[in-house]
């Protein structure tokens, strides 16, 4: 059996960002040598997620939009702290923070139209994504 | 340590439907020989999840008015690619694609409620739901 | 490879509340002996979810009212079983009823704020989660 991890580092210029990663992602499952088993991609910040959708402009700005409505920016009491991204946080819950990608035959066994993606909510900052890869 | 992977194929008459999948998926547990470890039931389309909850008739008929409410049918930005579904899209991030489940003793670990269901979005063509068992 | 697997038992006195198990997973982990590895934390309960994000009690607050907006008291259909927490199985969806942890060197790999929660959405009686370890 083999585990191989591996951290990949964001710094996205704006606020809130979407950044496709399957290609960083494959490319550790291949520095692996895992050819059976499973790859997790976890945001180790919470307001920041990773998830699996289509890569397609249109549909990301739908996105954005749609949690905007579902967890608008506000005066949250999580700011009583000195923070201002309560509604980042909230972000997080809707798109889940990590995913666990299966490995067959060596390579990502994904279907025809997914795509991973780091999504940031509050960025500007540095953030790290963990990625370990578990199997035979 | 072994691994084991099967894929589940559907094509639901309606556009919406609500599948459960718990027997297929114990019998690919079962096919697989693990006795401690975990499966993943993870859908291979951006528009179809994969959950565990409760099989009840009511419930998922709140379920499903429940998504209609937080990801309404509209026209969205990403139906400019010709596609209908952008709700389909929105309602996966709610539901999530995937789970984990564990194994123990050589059956599925779950609750007792717990039954998995396949959800489905924008149905009437073919897609695949992928089921790895890694363990001992 | 080595597998191993626990419970923890909770019995909320309050209907909804938001419980830290960071260190009860940690000691799981601990016990397991696994130093490269995952650990799932998954509850088995279809009214209780499990999460990983910040230990503050006023975002806590406001997870709390933002998932009642979501996910309203009312009278689902799921109630003409007799029960009365449609909410609950609703909110679940939104914070999802499971994490799975990175294990490095022995320690769970979380970022400098990830904390591991057990929310309960409808307590006052005996209800389980589900900790398995599996790695190297």
């Amino acid at each position: 059996m083999r585990a191989h991890t591996e951290y990949l580092w964001f710094e996205t210029s704006k606020r809130e960002e979407y950044v496709r990663i399957t290609d960083e992602v494959a490319a550790i499952v291949e520095r692996s040598g895992v050819v059976d088993g499973f790859v997790l991609v976890s945001a180790m910040h919470i307001t920041a997620a990773v998830y699996v959708n289509d890569w397609e402009g249109g549909l990301i700005a739908d996105i954005q939009e749609w949690l905007e409505g579902l967890a608008p920016k506000k005066n949250y009491r999580h700011h009583r702290t000195g923070e201002d991204n309560g509604e980042a946080h909230l972000k997080n819950f809707v798109i889940h923070h990590q995913v666990l990608l299966p490995i067959t035959d060596g390579t990502l066994d994904l279907g025809p139209w997914q795509q991973v993606f780091y999504a940031e909510f509050d960025g500007r900052r540095r953030k790290r994504v963990v990625v370990k890869v578990l199997g035979v």
